[in-house]
């Protein structure tokens, strides 16, 4: 790109959500442009909106391409992606207009990453019950971005930077995601974790500088089943697959009893945990470091990252400040991602 | 008592686990003695190891009843409670005769609180393979507890103390525990969140100084159900349960997304959780404060804590040095628990 930053595209979100304000009040800090050059994908009329609610001094400029986008601290440069009238949607709550026209500003950004238009996504919120209102038939971005991109295999990794911004940090791939917690126990399967262990080790490790994360994998069960008392899946499926990464080349370790792993995993032990569903990583994340995290989609031919939180719809649109940490660590993750696809595989350290 | 300190049981756990050297490591710390009277009931042989292999200067004095019990700096008062030899088990292996003799020590204490002959009971941590090598036929400390007591209507709940000793801080109960995941859902019923609710509103009572706590319910699947896109459980049994209890005048709110709650407990919004199975409140509180976390059993007639460690055969017996932070933390809210239950129910303020 002209000025060697790369182009990331900032994709909406539900329109009711936080994510217009979440953008604006983020815009003026300049980290957000030393990083990338930032372009939003969505709706003018409702980003307008969200700048004048949040007073802040700069325009909306809607281009027809995202390589016209040049953002100063002054001009947010936009890409109208939607036939939906965003602007109608009211604030705060669940609207199948919502959801459909968070799907289009997804699927527009997505097309320009496939096509090399932009370098790298960056999204902010949707809301999975708005997604099905607006009959869109995917419960999140991971599922939505997968299909596109056509890749089976996949994960989502909520990536927690260190405290101070260089290579390092812990990352959480999730085995299952958004699915009742009844349906795990169908969906694990020994290729699945193992293909999961071996996406966490590809992401980190260009965070990590290059050198070989360490990787621990979760339990299921509680204490990790105590050696089958509390449940077998552990000796069936976890521990085959950690045993089949091993031999694939990663340095890994487990099944560790969930509850012990994250405080050994923060306290530096290891650079990457492989969780077995939602809450087990978003739990521990969230409860110590919800406003820096950022989720990153492994097993993409493009790179995509987001805000950790959610549309928080209780706070949008009243006037009340989301905070931009998560938007900001997003695309600094997004922008070294995105140097490292472009400079190839990283050989090992 | 004779010196109005409440006498507290310290059962001594897994003798092959850290137990016995966090008693001894412990004991010169002068809080352990300012809050309560403590006598170990246990092993003397293996305590009177402990002691020489963590250097206390100490001796181990063997009682025949616990109103003996003359701890100070230099004496360590302790019961025999097991016909095992509890000197012959090798550190840090699963071992049934450690199992059966931490058995042995639980049920000696428990009798002795239900006879009201000691105030509380404080468990160190026993292995729940070596209970079950032992042949006891129960998993856990909760389970014996509440099986000796003869009390159907009990929980678990994790304790994280304020950081400085007062009222306060936030208890976590346990609507199932030490289960297969699998079979949380055969578990979990109205009847049973709704008994867990309000038994954690009971137990916070007199940790806050006896304010009414507040209560918030985890949801069981992910993003609390996103409103049955993801599971229904928390339609048609968490919902249910907290309206009944709210009937029945608890304080209460849910269900509510795991990974969100947790950071708004700890940042004061609410006083207890119900975590609807082990790993959502362990991961939980263990990732941000398990050196001071304290088990405290609900439901039962007499005052239990817990360290929230467990046994360390990793490093138990090989002169490392394990924390006495959580041993500490147990026995004062045991003495808290114990005065409060001396003086009856708790008046509403």
């Amino acid at each position: 790109m002209s000025d060697g930053l790369p182009l990331v595209a900032l994709t909406m979100g539900d329109v009711a959500g936080v994510g217009p304000e979440v953008i604006a009040r983020a815009w003026p800090d300049s980290p957000l442009r030393d990083l990338a050059r930032p372009v939003v994908v969505g709706s003018a009329g409702v980003l307008g909106r969200a700048v004048s609610a949040c007073g802040i001094d700069a325009e909306v400029r809607v281009i027809g391409r995202p390589e016209e986008a040049e953002p100063t601290d002054r001009v947010i440069p936009c890409l109208e992606a939607t036939g939906v009238d965003a602007s109608a949607v009211p604030p705060g709550v669940v609207d199948g207009r919502a959801g459909r026209a968070a799907y289009d500003f997804l699927v527009a950004a997505i097309d320009l990453a496939m096509a090399g238009r932009v370098d790298a996504i960056c999204t902010l919120p949707l809301n999975k019950e708005s997604l099905n209102a607006g009959g869109v038939p995917f419960p999140g971005h991971t599922e939505i971005l997968a299909d596109r991109c056509g890749v089976p295999r996949h994960a989502m990794m909520l990536y927690l930077p260190p405290p101070i911004d260089g290579p390092g940090g812990l990352g959480v791939v999730h085995a299952t995601l958004h699915v009742a917690l009844r349906r795990v126990f169908d969906l694990l399967t020994v290729d699945l974790v193992a293909g999961k262990i071996a996406l966490a080790a590809e992401a980190m490790r260009p965070l990590l500088g290059g050198r070989t994360p360490r990787v621990a994998v979760a339990g299921l069960n509680p204490h990790a089943g105590e050696h089958g008392l509390f449940g077998d899946e552990e000796q069936t499926i976890i521990a085959p697959a950690i045993e089949r990464a091993r031999l694939d080349g990663a340095v890994v370790e487990g099944p560790i009893a969930a509850d012990t792993l994250f405080s050994r995993a923060l306290a530096g032990e290891f650079d990457a945990v492989v969780a077995m569903y939602h809450d087990q990583g978003h739990v521990a994340l969230k409860t110590i470091g919800f406003d820096h995290a950022v989720n990153v989609t492994l097993g993409l031919p493009i790179v995509r990252t987001s805000v950790a939180h959610g549309t928080a719809f209780d706070i949008a649109w009243r006037g009340k400040a989301p905070r931009t940490d998560s938007l900001i660590a997003a695309v600094r993750v997004a922008a070294r991602l995105s140097g490292a696809k472009a400079r190839g595989p990283v050989s090992v350290g």
